[in-house]
């Protein structure tokens, strides 16, 4: 009665502490699977293709984004990363789970392309001024990039109603969040969708 | 951005072990409302109205039905027993959940009567072998009442669809099967609909 993996999806804008709490359920949740992504950056030495990353031509990449087979894409430094539709499908076929910490661009890119298989999660601070004083405690963005992110922020979590669940990450209590995450892994299995192919074996014999 | 609590309706078909499982899901989250059923019959010497059970006459339980004022009931030995609505509603305003552990017409009730707050998960043995292993373990079924309950059990595995989880109670498994359950009662609190009342108020400031 395995049912098949999911993607979760979590992002969240500026401030939320998505970086610390998914750190935190990776260590709690250890079988969740890891996600080899795909680069158009050349490999550094002791980098090993399909180990490391998937190290494509920038040409390949794009073909990949334009044909649907690639799940989520960013730009960083004049390089394309993404996660391949075809690395999370091993991954799920096989049972597993697997995280995407990504942005919210990228979530819904996501739910767009594997709308069964992905759960995502919005991940917020408990209140604007919180969120505005983690940026500002960081101690590295002016008033005016704080200004900036506070106002991009304000537009993510505007996307929120094309989220499944939305998560506030109280101060202090990257446990308490990182539980409640592994919550709704647990719970999205237990969803009578995906319960569905087990009770029809149950009841045809 | 304490939300509203809801009400956990877990019922699931003879041998998925339902009791057991609600029991031990009471051990573990004893910050779970309890909610004082109405009945009928009369009250029994100590028994004190409005904390043992809400002692109502026949006519009057009949009126509470007719007027949807009642969540689910059931009779018992002539006696009428039943979860007020005016009860769940005081439970779920004070920011607690409530479980109901009732059979499967019971549980549809309650859903069609508070969609918004009610949750149901279908609790179901890991094959229908194994479920009549356990009644017939049970040693107090004869044949033809084994296969009566079989025979019903279909029936109402077969109401699945309207259930929003479907969980297994593996054999020896009771604290995982409970720690599923949990983990639902956890995520659902965390799910958009519920998250929305907070979600604009932290974009409207």
């Amino acid at each position: 009665m395995e049912n098949k993996g999911l993607i979760f999806v979590i992002s969240g804008p500026a401030g939320s502490g998505k970086g610390t709490v998914v750190k935190r359920l990776r260590e709690i949740m250890p079988s969740i699977g890891l996600s080899v992504s795909a680069t158009t950056r050349e490999p550094r030495p002791g980098e090993i293709d399909g180990v490391s990353y998937h190290f494509v031509t920038r040409e390949k990449f794009e073909s990949l984004v334009e044909n649907g087979e690639v799940l989520e894409h960013t730009e960083y430094c004049g390089n394309m990363y993404g996660t391949l539709v075809s690395e999370a499908r091993r991954i799920l076929d096989a049972g597993n789970d697997m995280i995407l910490e990504i942005e919210v661009d990228g979530a819904l890119q996501v739910k767009r392309i594997m709308p069964d298989n992905a759960v995502a999660v919005m991940l917020i601070a408990p209140s604007r001024e919180e969120q505005e004083r983690r940026l500002r405690d960081r101690g590295t963005e002016t008033e005016e990039s704080i200004a900036g992110r506070v106002a991009r922020a304000e537009e993510e979590i505007a996307l929120a109603d094309r989220y499944d669940y939305v998560v506030t990450n109280e101060t202090g209590k990257t446990d308490e969040c990182a539980e409640k995450l592994r919550a709704i892994i647990s719970a999205e299995h237990s969803r009578y969708e995906r319960m569905k192919p087990f009770v029809d074996e149950y009841n045809q014999r």
